[in-house]
């Protein structure tokens, strides 16, 4: 297997970090960031999707997505269970994953793609074209960010972990969410203690450390 | 069960067609859709995604997020697979399921949310709070649609169905983002031949008729 990977980017770590929860030696890593924080040219032109992670198995299939590939990874190698082993903790899991993807990963997204000078013209990942930055949308993603903020932080006054008493894919999300915030100057709010102590708590797993 | 829905809402019909897909009694559903195109006071009181659809179970569990709530379905219903039977399938599905709903779905929504009279000050959904409109928003949506067009014609040259040979979630997610954009007066390009096959194709299935 060979994961195209982005070192920086906080999807790619997402897993890597998975890969470390089981146990796993990591695939062989290809880094595909060249110039001015772009793709490497060689990747875009076979990779049609323009974005990593992506893995590729040892059949030659390619599968990107961050959570797709830990999908196929889940059902590969079942232990230690990331995904859940029943209907409700899949769902409920999966509910969770998605909360900390769509509030936290794609507010800090807004803010670092419509103001960082790297990004000029290229205001969404994934395609070549011309797109231009919105600085509304930095504002609009500071809101984000801090709604999930709150929200993970009301949830884990009630749960150990992001979607209930055991370490999951959800955990993962939301660690590289926030670290990714943190890294884009967000603080977590003091009033945010539960979420304090969670981030300190999966911030001492060896995969958090590794995968950083 | 109980699904509480929005019969409009194309995150909604997601999971209306995964279950007729299933072969399953729908649930009992309940709409919380009010004045002005906004969730109900009781709903969002109970629900602190305030989002829709979301999945009760009998023993009172509560699920959102449309693909959270299939896996759930899946799971408990695992025939008609709709989310794959081995790990590449399962990769696979994931990945073309998620690339319709960023790429198509929220495509569609930044334009929908952007412009719609009943959306001004509500930018983002899942929140009470104030957020503005962006208008540039509405340029950025129809590139992100157009690229969506191109990508999964592109992809329906090569596959009968989205994620591969056989009908999985990720048509469903892709035929609900079609037909968004329709409604909001997108037209399939007339070069995207192998899309519109397959729009005529998924269009004629019981499950789509029926979830409309």
């Amino acid at each position: 297997m060979k994961l195209y990977n982005w070192q920086f980017a906080p999807n790619c770590r997402r897993v890597r970090m998975f890969v470390l929860e089981k146990g796993l030696d990591l695939p062989s890593i290809e880094e595909v960031i060249g110039d001015g924080l772009k793709l490497t040219p060689s990747y875009v032109d076979t990779w049609p999707h323009a974005m990593v992670p992506m893995l590729e198995t040892d059949d030659g299939a390619r599968i990107g997505e961050a959570m797709a590939i830990c999908r196929y990874l889940e059902d590969q190698y079942p232990e230690s269970n990331l995904m859940g082993r029943n209907a409700l903790e899949k769902g409920t899991i999966e509910m969770w994953e998605r909360r900390a993807y769509d509030e936290g990963m794609i507010g800090v997204a807004e803010v670092f793609r419509n103001s960082h000078p790297d990004f000029v013209d290229r205001g969404l990942p994934g395609t070549l074209e011309t797109v231009p930055q919105i600085p509304q949308l930095i504002d609009r993603g500071k809101g984000r960010v801090a709604r999930f903020f709150s929200k993970f932080d009301r949830q884990l006054q009630e749960t150990t972990w992001v979607a209930g008493p055991r370490f999951t894919v959800a955990d993962i999300t939301a660690l590289c969410a926030v670290d990714f915030a943190t890294f884009n100057g967000f603080e977590i709010p003091p009033a945010c203690t539960s979420l304090e102590r969670w981030h300190a708590q999966v911030s001492a797993r060896p995969s958090a450390v590794a995968s950083r």
